[in-house]
C-alpha cells in the first residue's frame, strides 16, 4: 500500500511538511529549517495528528541542536532539555510529543558519553526511526482494525487520523484504507469535525486519493444516523488513552461513544501503543487544551457571529472507558477489562 | 417585555420582513408584495422557525388572492387551494405552514356565501390574528418555562427559536427571555447548529440583543459540557411533535436529548400548541426534509472541502419522546404519560 503524499519527510538537512492549514484547495509543501519553524508548525497545526506531531518534534530536537557550539555533554544537555520544554508546550494534550521526545532523551542519555556530534547524528537517526516505526505501526493497525469490519460496513469516523496525522496511512483512517483494500465495500461517514474542519477538509481529501466511498455530514447528524441504522461501526484515533482506557480525543468524541453506546453500536479508538499514558490513571487527571474562541466565531478570517460574541472553545474531551468496545493497536485489539488488558500490551 | 426587532410585520398593503440569511452582521428589513416572493422568502430562509412561517404563509395566501378576478366562491376556491399548496411545498415538515393555511382555508369556507372581496378581508384578518394570537402564545410559553429554571442555571439550546423565529418572544428562546427577566442569573450555551448556523448567527444575535449572557460552542462540545457539570438544563424548540410525544427538530437535538438523559439533565422541548400533530402517531412517520449538499461543503459561497465532496445534509431528527422531560406549552408543562397528555392539552 503505498500513499500519494508525505505529510513529513526529511530531505538531507530540512523538514519538509504538507500545510495542513492550505488543505484542501491547496497542496503546499514547506520547508522547515529551525526549531522555531517546528513549534509554530505545531502550534499553528500545519502539522497536527498526534503521531506525525511526535515525529515533527524529534526531527525539530535535531534542529535545535545541531548547530550548537557546547564544550561538553552537560552544557548540551541543557540545551537539549531546553528545546524539549519548548517543544513540548507547542500543544501540552498530545502525549506524543512527549513520548518522542523523550525517547530522544533517553537515547542521547544513554550515549552520552559519545562525542556531541556523533550524538547529534544519533538524534536525527532515532527521529528517523520513530517515523519508519510509525509507518510500520499505523499498517499493523489498519490490518488488525479492517478484520472488525464486515463487509457493506458503513463506518463512521471523527476528525482527522489518516497519513496526514502520522508517518503514513494514519490509526482509524488505517482501518478504513485497510478495510478498503480487502475488498470489504465500505463506505464512510465523515464528522466535518468543527471548529477546524478536519474531517470536511482533511479526512475528505484523503478518503478521494484512497477512491474510498463517503459522505461528509455534520457533527450534530452522526447520532441521528446511528439512530435510523446507518452507520456499522464508529472508529477514531486519540490523543491519549490513560491507564483506565479513558480517552482524551478531539472535542466530540465523547459524544459518539454515548451516542453509539445507546444505539448498540460498536465503538472503537484506534491509536498506536505511544499513545497510551500508563502514568495518568483516569481521564480525570488530563488537562483539556481550551484554543482561542475565533475558531469558533470566525471561518476563513471572516466573522460568522455578530461581533464581540464569547466563544468556549476546548480542543478534547474526555471518554469514559465504558462507551468504548475496544482499542485497536499495533499488538492487536485491546477488549475491557481495560485497566487490566492495556498493562498486559506493556508486559 | 418589548422586542427591538420585528422578523415579520405587516404594514398597509405588503409585508415587510427581517431577511435571516443576512444576520447578524447586516440587519436588513425586505418588502414582499407577492405570494411568489413569501414562497422564496420560506424556502431561503429568509423567513425561518416554524410559528414564523405559517405566520408568512397566512399573509402570503393573501397576497395570493387578493388581486384574484373570480367570478363565484367555487373557482375562488380553487385559487385558494392552488396557493395553499403550493405554499406547503416550500417547507414540507414545518407542521405550522399546513396548521396555518388550513386554519385559514377553514375560516374561508365557514364564511363563503360571503362577498369575495369580503373573504379577502377575512384572510388578512386571519393572518393578523394567528400573528398575534403568536405573540401572546410566546409569551405564554416562556413564563410557563422560566418557572423550571433554577437560580444560576446554565441553559444549553440548540439552533433558533427566538422572536426571529416566531411572531415575538420565541418559544425556547421566550423562556430564556422570561427566566432572565424574572432576575434568574441565567448563563446560556449556544449550540452554533451546522450546517446553517443560526445558533451562531441569530440567536447570538437575539441574545446581545436582550443583554443575556452566552457562550457559544461547536455542536459536539455539547456532550462534553454536560459530563463535565456545566449544564443544567436543556431547552429546545420543535418543528413538530406527534401524538406520542416524539419530536422532530433541528438536526442534532436528538444527540443532545440522549445525551442529557445520560448525564440526568432535564431536557424540554418548548412549543405552541400549533406544532402538535395529533393525527401523526409517531416520529417514524415523519418525512426528513433533505437538503442541499453545498450546505456543509460550502461556507458564504466558499468550498471548505476537497471539489465534489459528496454530503448527506438531513434537516432534521427524531427524538424519541423516552429522551423528553417534558414540554413547555401555552397551556403549561407537560409531563410523561406523553400520549395521554398531550391529548389532554386539546380537550
Amino acid at each position: 500500500m503505498k500513499q500519494a503524499y508525505e505529510s513529513i519527510a526529511w530531505q538531507e538537512d530540512h523538514l519538509v511538511i504538507l500545510d495542513q492549514t492550505q488543505l484542501p484547495l491547496r497542496e503546499i509543501y514547506s520547508d522547515v529549517n529551525t526549531v522555531g519553524q517546528v513549534w509554530d508548525a505545531i502550534k499553528k497545526l500545519k502539522i497536527r495528528g498526534a503521531p506525525a506531531i511526535g515525529i515533527a518534534a524529534a526531527y525539530g530536537l535535531y534542529l535545535g541542536v545541531r548547530d550548537l557550539k557546547s564544550k561538553n555533554f552537560t552544557s548540551f544537555n541543557v540545551e537539549l532539555n531546553r528545546w524539549i520544554e519548548y517543544l513540548k508546550s507547542s500543544r501540552p494534550t498530545a502525549v506524543n510529543l512527549s513520548w518522542a521526545l523523550e525517547r530522544v532523551n533517553q537515547t542521547v542519555y544513554a550515549n552520552k558519553d559519545k562525542d556531541l556530534e556523533e550524538i547529534k547524528e544519533i538524534i536525527l537517526k532515532t527521529a528517523e526511526t520513530i517515523h519508519s516505526e510509525d509507518k510500520r505501526v499505523c499498517r499493523k493497525i489498519g490490518q488488525n482494525g479492517a478484520k472488525l469490519v464486515k463487509k457493506g460496513s458503513n463506518i463512521l469516523t471523527h476528525c482527522n487520523t489518516g497519513g496526514l496525522a502520522t508517518g503514513a496511512y494514519g490509526t482509524a483512517f488505517s482501518v478504513l484504507l485497510h478495510a478498503n483494500d480487502d475488498d470489504k465495500d465500505i463506505h464512510v461517514w465523515v464528522d466535518e469535525t468543527r471548529p477546524l474542519l478536519q474531517g470536511a477538509r482533511l479526512t475528505t481529501w484523503e478518503l478521494q486519493k484512497a477512491e474510498i466511498p463517503f459522505h461528509l455530514i455534520t457533527d450534530s447528524m452522526a447520532g441521528s444516523l446511528m439512530n435510523t441504522g446507518k452507520v456499522d461501526i464508529v472508529v477514531v484515533g486519540a490523543d491519549r488513552v490513560t491507564a483506565n482506557g479513558d480517552t482524551a480525543n478531539k472535542i466530540g468524541t465523547y459524544s459518539l461513544a454515548v451516542l453509539a453506546k445507546e444505539n448498540n453500536i460498536p465503538f472503537y479508538v484506534a491509536l498506536p501503543l505511544s499513545s497510551f499514558d500508563l502514568e495518568t490513571d483516569t481521564g480525570e487527571e488530563i488537562e483539556i487544551e481550551e484554543r482561542e474562541p475565533e475558531e469558533i466565531t470566525h471561518l476563513n478570517k471572516t466573522q460568522i457571529t455578530p461581533k464581540k460574541t464569547k466563544a468556549y472553545n476546548p480542543a478534547f474531551d474526555i471518554t469514559p472507558n465504558k462507551y468504548i468496545t475496544g482499542f485497536i493497536t499495533e499488538k492487536g485489539i485491546v477488549e475491557p477489562n481495560f485497566k487490566k488488558n492495556i498493562k498486559k500490551l506493556f508486559d
